[in-house]
Order: C-alpha cells, then sequence, then structure tokens
C-alpha cells in the first residue's frame, strides 16, 4: 500500500464499510469497531484471529484497613484457582480460543513457586496509602517497564488485561479520583460485596486517605502514593500494547483506571484502546464517562479478571471479519439502496 | 438424575452458581443466562457446543406500496448473497463456528433453483396488505407447520433464527400493532434507510392498512391479514425449537415480533426466548418493553439476517461453560466473602 495519509486512509477504509452488502450504517457499532481495528493495523484485511489474555495479581496495604468484603489471602488463593484454570476468566479464555498467562505483580507473602506463574513480584503487597505511600516511585518506573515487557513479549492481534487484588476497587478508586476532577462519592462502590456499613467504611478511608496528599499530583506521584502494583503494571501494557500497534480489549472498572493512567502518561494511544464492558461497580461509568467512553457491552459484571475484555473479543473478531469478508455491492451484484 | 420438582431444580441450579469462585452475583446476566440455559436443558453440566442459523426470506406485497429504502428485487439478491456466503451473517457466522442455513419462504417471482437453498415456498411473495389480506389462513398454517418441520430437523444445541426480506419491517410493525396495545407511532422506522419523506408515507400506508380490518383480532387472524411468510414460518420455527427443549436466539426487530406471534400462539415457550440484540430499528424497544424482555446486546444494529443472535452465541456458550467447568469456593480452596 502506497503512503497515505491517515485521513486518507480513513476515508478509505470508511468506503469499504459502506460498499458492503447492508443499508448504510446498519451493523452500528460493529462498524464503528472495524474502522478502528482497520486504522490500529492500517489494512482492510485485518487479521484477529489470536487474543492472549494476561491477569496482573497483586496485593494492597489498604485491604487490611478493612475495605473489602474478602480477606487478602483470596488474591494468593484465586492465583492458584487462574493457573488450575478453574476461574471464570479461565472458563471464558477456553470457549473463546484465548490463551490465558499469570503475572504475580507483588501477592502478598512469599514468592509462590507455581509452574506457569509469571513472577514479575514488586513488592509482598503495597504499604497502606491510608498511613504512607503505597510504594516509591522508582516501584512505578519498574511496574510500567515490566508491563510493557510483558506486552511486548506477548502473542496476539489484541491483548486483554485482567486482573485480581483483594482491595483493588479501592485503589482504583482513588487513583481515578485523584487523576480526574471526579470526586469520591462517585467513585467508591461496594466491589466484592461490601454492605452499606462497609460502603461507608471504604469511603471514610478513601478520603482520609485523599486529604493525606496535596494537590496538584502528576500522574506518577498518583500512583507512587496511591496506586497497585497490578494496576500500575497494567497500565505499562496497555500503553506497549498500542504503541506496538495492536488492540488494547479495556475490561472493567480496574482495567479502566489503568488505561486511564495509561492515557495521562500516552494520550496519543487512545486510537488501539476498545472499551469492552460496563462494570456494575459504581465508579467504572464516571470513570468512563470522564474519558468519553462507550464500552460495547453491558451485563452487569462485576469481577474483574478480564471476564469483560474476553466477552468482547468475539465483537472485535466479528468486526474485523465484516471488513475482510464480506461481499461488497458490487461483488455480490445487489442492488443498493435509493 | 431423580425426578425433581422445576422449583428445587432451579434452586440447585442457583446453588450451584453461586458457589462459583465469584463474589455474589459478579457475573451479572451471565449468571442469568446459565440459570436460564440449565432450565432448558434441565443440566447443571449444559451442553452449548453446536448453533445452527436458519435464515428466512420472503417478499412482502406491500413493498410494491413504496415503504422501503431499497428494491424488492434486493431479495432475491440477498439469498444469492448468503447462498454464496458474503453476507453479514455469513461472515459472522463463520466466525463464531455457527452453521447457515438458508430458506426460500417466498421469494418474489419464480422458485430459484439454487443449490443449498431449502425450498418451502408458501407463495411468490405475500399479496399487499394494504389492499387484501397478505395469505390465507391455510398458509399461515402451511408456512407455520413448515418452520416446526425444519426447526425440528435442524441440528444444535441453540437454534438462530434469521430473516430477509424488503419491506418485512412494514409487515412486522403492523403485526405488532395488531397483537400488542402498542401505536403504530412507536412502531413504525426508518428499516433499510428510509428519510422522513419516506417514513411518513410507510406511516401512512400502514394505518390506512390497518383500518382495513376491524378488531379485536386473533393470532391466527393478524397473521393471514398482516404476516409475512418468513415472519410465520419462523414463528413456527421458535415455537417448535422451544417446545423441543431447546433455546432459541431472538435476532432484532422481525425476529422479535416473530417470537411474539409465537408466544401469542404458545406462551409456554417463553422460558426457551434468549433475546440477543437490541436494534437500533424503532419499533423494536416497543415491542421488547411489552414482551418485559431486555436483550443481551445493544450494538446499534438494524439489519436482521441473525446478525444479533449470531453475536450472542459466544455469550450463551461462555453461561453454559461457567455452569459446567468453573471451579467452586470447595473445589478450589478459594475462602468465601463475609
Amino acid at each position: 500500500m502506497p503512503v497515505q495519509t491517515h485521513a486518507a486512509f480513513r476515508d478509505l477504509a470508511q468506503h469499504a464499510i459502506d460498499s458492503k452488502t447492508k443499508p448504510l450504517g446498519a451493523l452500528g457499532r460493529i462498524e464503528a469497531l472495524a474502522l478502528q481495528i482497520a486504522l490500529v493495523q492500517h489494512s482492510l484485511t485485518p487479521r484477529m484471529q489470536d487474543c492472549t489474555l494476561t491477569i496482573f495479581a497483586a496485593d494492597h496495604g489498604i485491604a487490611t484497613e478493612g475495605v473489602s468484603a474478602f480477606p487478602q489471602e483470596v488474591t494468593r488463593q484465586m492465583v492458584g484457582n487462574f493457573l488450575a484454570g478453574g476461574a471464570a476468566a479461565n472458563v471464558f479464555a477456553a470457549q473463546l480460543g484465548v490463551t490465558v498467562q499469570v503475572v504475580d505483580a507483588g501477592v502478598a507473602g512469599p514468592a509462590m513457586a507455581s509452574e506457569g506463574l509469571i513472577d514479575r513480584r514488586i513488592g509482598a503487597g503495597t504499604a497502606s496509602f491510608l498511613r504512607a505511600p503505597a510504594m516509591s516511585g522508582a516501584q512505578v518506573t519498574q511496574a510500567l517497564d515490566a508491563g510493557a515487557a510483558i506486552a511486548t513479549a506477548t502473542p496476539g492481534d489484541a491483548l486483554a488485561f485482567g486482573e485480581m487484588g483483594i482491595g483493588n476497587t479501592a485503589t482504583a478508586a482513588i487513583v481515578a479520583h485523584k487523576m480526574t476532577d471526579l470526586p469520591l462519592d462517585v467513585l467508591v462502590g461496594r466491589g466484592t460485596g461490601l454492605d452499606d456499613a462497609g460502603m461507608s467504611r471504604k469511603h471514610d478511608i478513601l478520603a482520609r486517605a485523599a486529604a493525606r496528599c496535596p494537590e496538584p499530583m502528576d500522574p506518577m506521584t498518583v500512583l507512587a502514593e496511591y496506586g497497585g502494583f497490578e494496576i500500575v503494571m497494567m497500565a505499562g501494557a496497555m500503553r506497549a500494547t498500542a504503541e506496538g500497534g495492536r488492540l488494547v480489549l479495556v475490561d472493567g472498572f480496574i482495567a479502566t483506571v489503568a488505561a486511564l493512567a495509561a492515557l495521562q502518561l500516552a494520550p496519543d494511544i487512545r486510537p488501539a484502546l476498545v472499551f469492552a464492558h460496563k462494570s456494575a461497580e459504581a465508579g467504572h461509568r464516571a470513570v468512563l464517562d470522564w474519558l468519553q467512553a462507550d464500552p460495547l457491552l453491558t451485563l452487569d459484571m462485576r469481577l474483574g479478571e478480564g471476564t469483560g475484555a474476553l466477552l468482547c473479543w468475539p465483537l472485535v473478531q466479528a468486526a474485523a471479519a465484516m471488513l475482510r469478508d464480506m461481499a461488497s455491492f458490487d461483488s455480490a451484484g445487489v442492488s443498493a439502496g435509493v
């Protein structure tokens, strides 16, 4: 293909979509997705055959302050469940032909010598950001770099990212609060299932933690003061995937906050991000609106692990196949509309 | 499995879903879908491996009155496109591993001697219901029976149904109007792409056609006076699929009106229907609301052909896989929440 301006290629791709045997625009968001894929791959015959899900697991010091309905040990137990293939993400991925890999980004306790686990531990969980910075600036850089290296080494026409970390809706809420002008009220949710009293406690703890650092804060400082190892590593992975010219499937609340962080560090990556699923977790909608992002799926899920990103993958494949394989009015001998 | 009451089996299935390694309810609509599948198959290890899409094509006399942006010949041309594998439904189905079959339920003009086409022609298109009954009562029965026979002979753990018929949003709108208390205003849409003048003309024609028959009308009479061969045949196919204990994937506006007709004839089939996609065609939302149905996908598509039903299939597979294959807290050794 000769060198073309971005605008000229966009016109070419839109024309190809409009020439397919269907009324103009009749495939709705699948058409918009096909255009996005064409632009990311700079191809009118895009390839969407392989997808890998990387699940980043880490623990959060804030979990020890009582912000979750589940005990912190569940992070480690779920890593075992992922490696054994028993979690929701494994089951969805197997059904969809997606490969899964699991990264220990910093689970509490000693390192796990589990076969198949990718060890990129930044620490044994973050510090409680109610009392101190969650991590050092050097750890932020280390986590971003580790995520970038993992993404670069991971095969796939699109990469999906998931997470596991008890307490990480609290971390995501405060990171989003500090990186946007959104109040904590709209960002704090029930996570894995807090009752009203638990919600109130979580909100109170986050408000006190937020008051610990004066604003404004640059994104790297927000990540050091309030971030989580899996969130920072995912942000690095998303950025590297997009900068490498590949599509990123953005999961739910936690992953969207990782995307928010990646976008603050590298705004140009936005065209490569596909927002997959609107979570039932309260804060997700607020962050999505702030990003002017409208996910393809709304299934009232709030699990994380990459489950929403996975369920979006067949839509991405269908969109690419539409552009690549569908007949045009000319090729099929079908009369166009008036 | 011993004989159980329906309620006891429902409790058993819900308990199995609640025991999976995830916070209670965290897979949202996928959990509800898994419960639905379990009940339809009466199994805690449901099978969702194979799906067949049957596309019913037919013409509508009303199309000759000027209610569509596309000429009537496009129905026949698109049948050729389906058989050649070039339409959106073919491309999505190939991507998703779904088998496609095409039925001539009554395309205008002579019968097509096309290899692979299933010939169940009820006539060479319906009569214009602006002036006369669309079909006879005997033809309604013939079409319902043909649809039932096709469905019964079609393999698949779930069956998806699509349609092609220039003018069939007009047919669907008036059938829905006569079968519910919904006014034409909320049921008439732009179909394949009418402009404002075209919309106004379509509405006027449908209002005049509706006035031709006094109310109330029973469902069989509505289908004879205003139906389409592909819609009636699809209603028969949906009913037989559901009564045979298999899941029905209900596509967009036209398919939902076929489901409405099937439900009026056999209300008990409701538990087997999965409403797949909320169409951008205006009338669809009204009929869905009337049916208290909330489709899984909203992708602003308005193409028909079964495209929405197809894109829902991986969600159905994921839901079944979740119930069948996902670990429980006990089996995975994961601590449950408080």
